[in-house]
């Protein structure tokens, strides 16, 4: 997903044009990076803690995550395997938690959406990989 | 752009079903990842010795600027700016390795391709930040 | 700096032993993840979101600048001095930010100082990687 | 451990002065990241290639759950347990196929005896979350 959708949920305004920024953005995964930042800038930040911190939990594994995948040059299964189950399990937690705000907040409510589709991927490749 | 181009090119049998793997590898920048990787697998990577190392700081780079780029919450200028001009150097940089392989190895030629976008997409937003 | 000593600045309860923690966090850069973390449980929150935004932007520099100067093969000279002028500049943006909530939390007063240490170590390698 | 020990041990002349690189490096991880480059450096590198990829997996997966583990603030205990179990395998493939090397290069040595830290300070984490 382009970080064009979230961004414009944002409450602050853009730092640039929206889609010269997600043009830029792109490159790198932004949708949870973005749901963290947006909603530190929200007046009720303090009853978004756990949904900021889990989207920073969940972009960090993601990134590790997906380049531990990237790699097919002798991998190893195990380490492959418990990769792909931290990053499912981050991203089940954080879906549930921004799932819990997203009639309020917009980019919630897509963070979830982008959680949900990486579990699914999360679980179809170990599913794979276990054959 | 999605992982599944660059991953047909690697010289080593996926280690899952290419769609259900870049799936899951979209979710994150892989496509320098991967020639990084693809490049240890060739015969000749004692050549590509540069390209691969190049690849890797692109990689480091865009996670961290990307992730800068990303939050519109108070930002300081001389940090997104300094960020910016960072990554427009190693995707230069990677962009020209990678262009000499690009004929041997199309995983580099793909690559040089994602570094040519990220420094055009970079420089596009350093000019829009500088107004 | 090892983690421990920010670690026992935190509003929260510890998830585990202080000292266990600090060994497993001391692998990777702590500090300002923890600065990070702490600012979000803070009552004035609101008033740190900027210091919050900060450290992150310095954690994320600071892993790329350190990876790639980790590297010895092949290094492209003008990726090593603009990652770390990106770095420097973070650190010094950062390090201004938590000296101003440096009376009020600790924890902004330890982060401070690691800026500072991380700043005078990129500007002596910047000299160094001139000459 | 600082990066200087095993920044001596690399094929390549250092980019700058030892301690000086060192001092820079240190505020992120390095052992990894250096032995991975030092191994592309080294004639016998596609020897090395699995050797060079785990170590790539684990600097990734280490910073991914040294972050993780940072945060105090309304944590996931799933989120927690995978991320350390994803560590400690990683750091024991890693460290097993290090060892494999460490009779022909001390970067591998130094790499495996911090690889089998991290994996007792993942461990040592994990027996204390679970209680």
């Amino acid at each position: 997903m382009s970080a064009k959708a979230i961004l414009q949920t944002h409450p602050r305004p853009l730092i640039a044009d929206g889609p010269v920024l997600a043009r830029c953005i792109d490159e790198c995964a932004g949708t949870c990076t973005i749901c963290a930042d947006a909603s530190l800038a929200e007046d009720d930040v303090r009853a978004l803690a756990r949904c900021l911190r889990l989207c920073l939990d969940f972009a960090d594994t993601c990134v590790a995550t997906g380049r531990i995948l990237s790699r097919q040059t002798d991998p190893d299964a195990g380490t492959q395997a418990t990769a792909l189950e931290a990053c499912a399990t981050v991203c089940r937690a954080c879906a549930e938690e921004c799932e819990r705000h997203a009639q309020h907040h917009k980019h919630c409510r897509l963070c979830a959406e982008e959680c949900r589709r990486c579990e699914r991927a999360c679980d179809e490749l170990l599913a794979a990989l276990a054959h």
